[in-house]
């Protein structure tokens, strides 16, 4: 078992790499597409790629955030910015979005779960937990999106993708509370919220339209 | 007395619901003039509806939030946004504006005194506890407009709001002062304040205007 | 030594007074620019003075805000917001503009090395500290231009203004580790800053562009 949690450990450390380069790149381009500076780019791929956790941990009310024990993450995303900004090119834009859709789902399932789990094992209400679960990843790119001047994407593009990790979250919970071993309910709401949100991507489906002005 | 505490409790507690109802709506309302997709409008009714008070927590470093407390309030959101996009037509918009004024305005004055009570029992000084006042009914518009992507109505539209709540933060604090029974303060803070944003609007007052191009 | 101490008191305050004079009024025309009404540039001038201070304290979860402990801030804000109404027009912007980039630069110093030192001093590692002392300064600007609806510029007007607190930082740190001292330390950042800004204006400095379009 304690080899099969090693490998738990280092799957969950390359799931949250990767989300957080899909997420940082995410950052990049919507920079660059608002024709931010430099400065904008660090900023918008910080907030891009650890926003979501800084909001859920100050909502709470815990400290540090893990990229104050973990300083490296900000390193990371400052040389993947500077690497962007000399390597990246308008073309790469497209490709880079339909490369960094995987990794971007399975970040959205992973961040559901830690949020979920974080709050839950800080005594909150399950609903609320899975509101933590659904802000954790989504709201970077909310963030983001603010910062530069737009509508968040997640609140308008009528693509399910808060919708899934919202899912994902109820899934955690359900596992948990028929004690499912830790390993199993993780890797079942990360391959769960991210096949979800690979069908919906696949499928083209749309979140249902409210008929405002029939 | 047992008896007009009860009375004390129960028109609070009517306050308070019909307060956020009103909140709520326009949170539905402002997303579908943004079209946001169904997340969104969900997004920005939590906001609008429960973002003050949560903003005046933040500041005040107190957990859990109420809506942590009272999660049937986040289940009521829900079921409201939910059932406004089953229901709700855009003819329907300006009559329903007309409708929760007067609701709004009594939240308006209730979370205004509510806020300044908060902070006040907190220690902070007299302006902080009245800003405090302030920001719990006002903010949740604030954030629900910058979601929107527009600049706050509070903020633009030279209607007297936060106004009101300024003022009615400072009866409270008089009140208090001069040691009125505690349902006297908040009676008096509420009709004062909602009373002063009626007129307001009925009278049509606008804030004094700054004659910066002059 | 006391004298020279006293000294460092009473220098220290006079540039957290000008600075925070210089913000209040970028504020101000921000806000008159967005034809914002009375309520908004009172909102927007609190953003722009206090914002990137209360933004950092909330990151680090200290309590209570300087604000809180030093109210006659906010009523100097305030009442200077209200002269700013009375008197200004929009031909005193432009050279208020002029006449206020030195104490901006002086703040931008001064914020950055009273940010930095903050948060080392609450044990956090070097970067972030280097960060919070770039917030600290720089936030308050950037939550003023999104209330207002705009892009931070910050963020996009190509001009070195984080950057210069970023490298002053960097600078606060080092100087500190050789035991200078913290008059010493103090005064060479807060010079260093001010005069990188004002070079960097005076000589039209723009950071790198990324030819992302290329």
């Amino acid at each position: 078992m304690i080899t099969f949690s090693n490998w738990g450990e280092w799957m969950r450390h390359s799931l949250e790499l990767s989300a957080t380069i899909a997420f940082t790149l995410s950052g990049v381009m919507t920079a660059a597409r608002s024709r931010l500076d430099g400065v904008g780019v660090y900023a918008v791929s910080f907030l891009a790629a650890l926003g979501g956790g800084t909001l859920r941990d100050i909502l709470l009310d815990l400290r540090p955030f893990f990229w104050v024990q973990h300083v490296e993450y900000l390193w990371g995303v400052m040389a993947l910015s500077t690497a962007a900004m000399i390597f990246m090119r308008r073309r790469h834009f497209e490709p880079t979005e339909k490369v960094i859709q995987l990794p971007d789902a399975l970040g959205l399932g992973l961040f559901a779960a830690v949020g979920v789990d974080v709050a839950s094992s800080h005594g909150m209400p399950a609903l609320v937990a899975v509101l933590m679960g659904v802000i954790t990843p989504v709201f970077g790119g909310v963030l983001r999106d603010i910062v530069c001047n737009q509508i968040p994407a997640a609140f308008i593009d009528h693509r399910p993708y808060a919708l899934c990790a919202f899912l994902g979250g109820w899934l955690y919970l359900g596992l948990q509370a028929l004690n499912t071993p830790d390993w199993l309910t993780l890797t079942a709401t990360v391959f769960f919220t991210a096949g979800l949100r690979m069908l919906a991507l696949w499928r083209d489906w749309q979140l249902p339209i409210w008929r405002v002005d029939r």
